[in-house]
């Protein structure tokens, strides 16, 4: 059995985790750690835990967390880089949902997240946790920097076509679409529900910290450099993830070769799901579940390349991706855990 | 022309003010103000008024409030009574939206809102701004405190019954449900988007500050001791207020007869609308309009009765009777600039 | 392995099924039957289902259902009175998910469901699938009425009162409140998303068929007729029930020992969890889950009684108590297959 | 005055009309048709109505539309084509509110629609109803084909960079998004509560009926050939209509200069609101009014444009704009009964 920590647990990545360890059948939880709420039992604040967790919240100067045999930080951008260094050198394994190890470029990291790192040499250690991408850098690795939800949506759907070069690089769009579950469990004027609901606006269209993990990643995979447009949007939904993808052929490619790139390139993934041609991903396919669902279009013949890809991004998107990169780095099969039938209605 | 001021302006009541004094044929908006926001055009925070309301919010410190003829207060609890002296000397007539003078027995107030009341004798001059049951009192104050949300759609349910006495008052259940928008425009946790959407639970079913509201309203109306369970419950929806009334009949009603009662009652009400026999209002035919719906049954022909209430929570619940009971201080029309047909869908 | 057939499987306790019984540890799923769709993979219609499910939906007439162990009912009501005599010949057990072997009293059911009953001697053989009060009965059963979400919601809120004869029978009062999925997945203008989002309404008020099914069972559950005001509402939500329970007290009781009652009235039900004092139950803590949470208060120590309690209206209020009732006529241990955690966010 | 009739009121465009023109200082209601709910009470189907509205629903075949100044059809595509001809013989003014004049170029109208066109030379004479880029012509037209909801919300981003030239006019991208509303008022699975709340995905990838009129029109206003991706999704809101849209800058032009374009454009246009550079438009700031809100990025100051675009699709997108054509046709202020300010929250 492994021994799994969650640092900062009181997020929605946390409960999601919580939501998935408890079940896992090669995990122990063995603590889970908030500043804010420690001595409150977690069922406290997630009622949907009841007599499934009975941890309590623990004070993370105090948790156990050197004894176990992974900590996941489900912390704010900024808390991983100060304590993943101490926590390494026990031979604990570390995987960040937080954005600490996401970009290898230091400088472009230090500006759209506005602080200095506190450790660079772990981000050039760090593997960048998208299994399809880099899977065996993963498997070696002790530290896994687990993608932005719209990195994951939007790099699975142009991987085959940049791979195969079919589409020129310099001139990207990926209009995305998130539930407002994405934002976090912080009180704010924004995501309140008579804000949020019933609307729906596009945000951060100057520049999102996602576009640079995004290009930065892609830029790796392909080894060409990369024009992106990302423009976020916010639904309102709780969970899911719509990105809609834009790209230019560079040559004739017929739509069903197109499926059929798409469906030799995932064939072996299981969580990813290439779907028949004509079909219309919806978020809520993935609802709970941890599967990315891809369409791809030749609308009208054009030479516009159009791919939908749907994740739920507390899922795919963060707490279930975390936990099949877990699984990649103990040896277990990756769908152990992670096989939760969306919820659908 | 009747100049209008507004005390603490970024909240939903006080840009449902704006939406509705922006176009009374009769009012000059002269300020609104906020500590927070000083000095911030009202249509930044509010964009549906761009264009229709180019004020700017002013420093509640300098605003010109004693050149107004009405101030409404949309502020906290605790703040009104502790100018509305100043404002009465200077002449300026004041609707207060907050709770601060709606409870006469001040020891109950203190009680339920957890503050030494600041004026008293304020409390006792003012009047309860329900007009359906106050008219007259209204009509001749300087100072109206207008109910809460709950108390207007409960109330308007049960006075027919109470004031025919077909009813037993010490035995009243009030279930009732509101739109999230009813809680605020302030951060918080548990009316964020994740939170409140997707999810119904009630809350506060201890006890409610609407409570005691409503059983001593209701106790002056009909002169007897009222018994009240007034259980509130959180609808994932941003309007609409729909209260289900419980009462046992005292003698043998038939289901007509208390139609003809409702319809009586309420026959000169241009905002109470008596649906006919086995409607069911919804809360969205009243979505942005000042009215009340209402539907009574006896089910199954038991003793039984059973009164179903809707409002807009921020209309007839908040700024619309504010308005209402405006037009009534200065002698206009009810329904001046009161119109607006509901939205739906 | 236990063979499962799923008659009726499109609407949305069909696939709801079909997400239980595809990772039930102890179920082959055989078949699946629909007259509209027959030929079409289960997976076109559902696409959570993807990579889970492969069945295609079989014609009612030539699917193997005599095959399997046991069949689910997932049809409109009328449908399993016609089909079930055969089957149980046949050595299959019947599980009814629609209302057809609810009500003992025929006469009662005749009425409210406006149609001649087809095999009046198989109600009367039929266990009433609650487990928390049936349960020998549904063990050795051969036809088990899964009973409808509100009856399940309420029944197990006035339960503990009822049999320690703490309250008066003759007047219970059910507020209860129910996600739109309710309505199930056939085309109609009232339940469209542009009818019912941001909506809230009464219906039924004159009288719902989950009545009577309240009544019968309770009765004879406690063996005194029982007087039930039932009225329920539509939440602008997908799942989700919430009952809000009132009843007079005939003796006084202290809070804390209406909470140790029902604490200890189901102290060793899996499904049924008694939450602390002062706890507030909300829908999302059970979606997706079997679980029906309560919580009991005497507010202001008046002498009424009121009881909170939901459930999921897919789960435990449909497909996760017949797959509860499923796992007792099997021998198999009740949560089998059902510990689902909730979806929260 | 002008008499108004609505031809085919029970849908979602036909309530909305009734909202405006019931209030509208020039109008007077004569008549409203449906052939399935004739003789029922508007008011009845929509409560909203009640005590504003008190028209009966006429069938078609008897009601007074000769007698009308103007005749608006609220029908499905391809009813106003086989009535036109006859009111427009009698001297009323027509203004539809479905496709069958949108389009002047028959043969791909009939491609897209799938049926013959009743009138072809209506079509030649019938004015795009699209007020900022076609005043002239409505002002002096008998016959007014109203747009689409996206072809409104798509051509008032593009139309001033394809006007001044800077834009590749072959490579449009327009990432579209629509509340369920714009899918009517019939019973349909697709357009359920449960099917399309908390759920997101695109539709119609391969080709929507909005992009040949879209292009077309487009084509016109600038005289070159117009290449768009044109994708519609269904957001799970009730009202409201966003519009990402993507070009390719054919020259260097700073951010400031496109927000001066665009607000040089639109300068004198009562309905379009050209927000300021950094702003958000949401769906909310709109709706129920009759606006369009733009804001214009150059995204790191790459040559890609992105225009923000929102609408409420049943007002700027079909009775708002109905309503500001016909204004427009009998000589009135064209802001005239269409000052509602929107609903927020």
């Amino acid at each position: 059995m492994i021994k799994a920590g969650i640092v900062g647990g009181t997020g929605y990545t946390g409960t999601e985790l919580l939501r998935l360890l408890a079940q896992h059948p090669d995990i122990i939880l063995e603590t889970i750690t908030s500043r804010g709420e420690a001595g409150v039992p977690v069922a406290d604040l997630f009622p949907n835990l009841r007599g499934h967790v009975d941890l309590i919240f623990e004070d993370p100067a105090t948790a156990p967390l050197a004894r176990c045999d992974v900590a996941f930080f489900a912390t704010p951008n900024g808390i991983a880089m100060q304590q993943a260094r101490a926590l390494l050198d026990a031979g604990v394994r570390v995987i960040d949902l937080a954005a600490d190890f996401r970009i290898q470029d230091i400088s472009v990291w230090e500006k759209w997240y506005g602080m200095s790192h506190a450790c660079p040499e772990l981000v050039a250690e760090a593997a960048y946790g998208l299994p399809e991408m880099y899977r065996e850098k993963i498997r070696g690795a002790r530290l896994v920097a687990n993608p932005g939800c719209y990195p994951t949506a939007v790099q699975l759907g142009f991987l085959p076509l940049l791979e195969e070069g079919l589409i020129s690089p310099d001139a990207l769009i990926a209009d995305s679409k998130s539930g407002v579950s994405g934002a976090g469990r912080k009180a704010s004027v924004s995501t309140l529900f008579s804000e949020a609901a019933d609307n729906f606006r596009a945000y951060a269209v100057a520049g999102h910290r996602h576009g640079p993990e995004i290009s930065e990643s892609l830029e790796r995979a392909v080894g060409k450099p990369v024009g992106l447009t990302f423009i976020p949007h916010l639904l309102p939904q709780i969970r899911g993830m719509h990105a809609t993808l834009y790209a230019r052929l560079n040559q004739d490619v017929a739509e069903a070769e197109l499926q059929q790139l798409f469906t030799r390139r995932y064939a072996s993934e299981y969580f990813v799901d290439v779907m028949p041609l004509g079909a219309l991903p919806e978020t809520r396919s993935v609802r709970g579940g941890n599967f990315c669902r891809l369409a791809v279009y030749r609308p009208l013949g054009g030479d516009t390349v159009v791919v939908l890809s749907v994740i739920d991004n507390l899922m795919k998107g963060a707490a279930g991706q975390a936990v099949q990169n877990m699984n990649l780095m103990f040896g277990l099969p990756e769908p152990t855990g992670l096989q939760h039938i969306p919820l659908l209605p």
